[in-house]
């Protein structure tokens, strides 16, 4: 089964060097991504969305033109196994998750999905292979409408110098940058 | 003048695959990663910060291990343009960042950095060229210890069925899923 150009194989390989290893996740990542391509109409220019930070977000930027440093793939942190593509225009997508009823199907991506075993136990090329057999059979695909305001882009308006840190910073802000409102991230 | 293993000819081109755009300010990430990895000890495992969601985030995740799927990579959006690349172990680490004071010495990246031209009066090409010419010569560089409490993994617990919209979800989020608690990002 083929994940949009690629063989599982060559995906296989393409996860690893960008990811660091065959992580479970997003290889599903990988057929869910060509899944949803192939349900959107051809030669609009989409958004995607992505409801979970873990390796999903991954698949997105191999597979697709969005990525998280140009702003076409937004992360949205509900935790569920979900991504969404859209028409960036008019916000009209589809969105395919790991339907849990389907997976029930196949034992090893059962019990890594629901974490059923410990990571001694469950053995990585088994949950792999099974991947690589039920491919897209696992998935669940539904048209959804994303919500303008959840995607769309802010304007970053004004850039000034912060007077604590002398570093550029959007002005809107505040006074200073927001790493010196409190939020530096170091000791 | 090189990035890593790159020229700066073959860097740009690994940007506009992965992010669609010769953008100024992943190339000039380019740099910044460069100086962060020849600044850390050699051998160590590192993770990354990154303080703004723009452009920074991809040249991280084309030039290191880290990426957003894999959590190697944590963005925190404080609107300064600066990354942090940290000994996963100690959380010691060198933040590379762009000095206003330096990059005034070269016309098209101040006023790219501080927006003071439009879109149309900007061109493109020239900051690039300043971009290659300036090279690490626009940065700074500062050793930090990130705070652990900022970036250290959230262990996800269980996994379970969420009754409302039937998805897997993390089961310490509530009794409902994200989505279902007023979160879900669809019409």
């Amino acid at each position: 089964m083929n994940i949009l150009d690629h063989t599982f194989e060559e995906y296989l390989e393409i996860v690893k060097a960008f990811h660091g290893s065959e992580a479970p996740g997003l290889i599903i990542g990988g057929f869910m991504v060509d899944t949803a391509i192939r349900n959107l109409p051809e030669g609009i220019t989409y958004d995607a969305v992505c409801e979970t930070r873990s390796c999903l977000p991954d698949a997105i930027q191999l597979l697709t033109p969005c990525t998280v440093g140009n702003g076409w793939l937004k992360i949205i942190p509900l935790g569920r196994f979900a991504i969404a593509l859209y028409d960036k225009y008019n916000y009209d997508g589809v969105r395919v998750f790991l339907d849990a009823e389907k997976a029930k199907a196949w034992q090893e991506i059962h019990a890594w999905f629901f974490k059923l075993k410990s990571k001694e136990m469950q053995k990585q090329e088994s949950v792999i292979r099974e991947i690589g057999e039920a491919g897209s059979g696992i998935l669940s695909i539904r048209r959804v409408i994303v919500r303008p305001e959840v995607v769309k882009k802010i304007h970053k308006g004004k850039v000034t110098l912060c007077p604590q840190c002398r570093e550029a910073y959007p002005s809107d802000d505040g006074k200073v940058c927001l790493a010196c409102q409190g939020g530096n991230p170091y000791l």
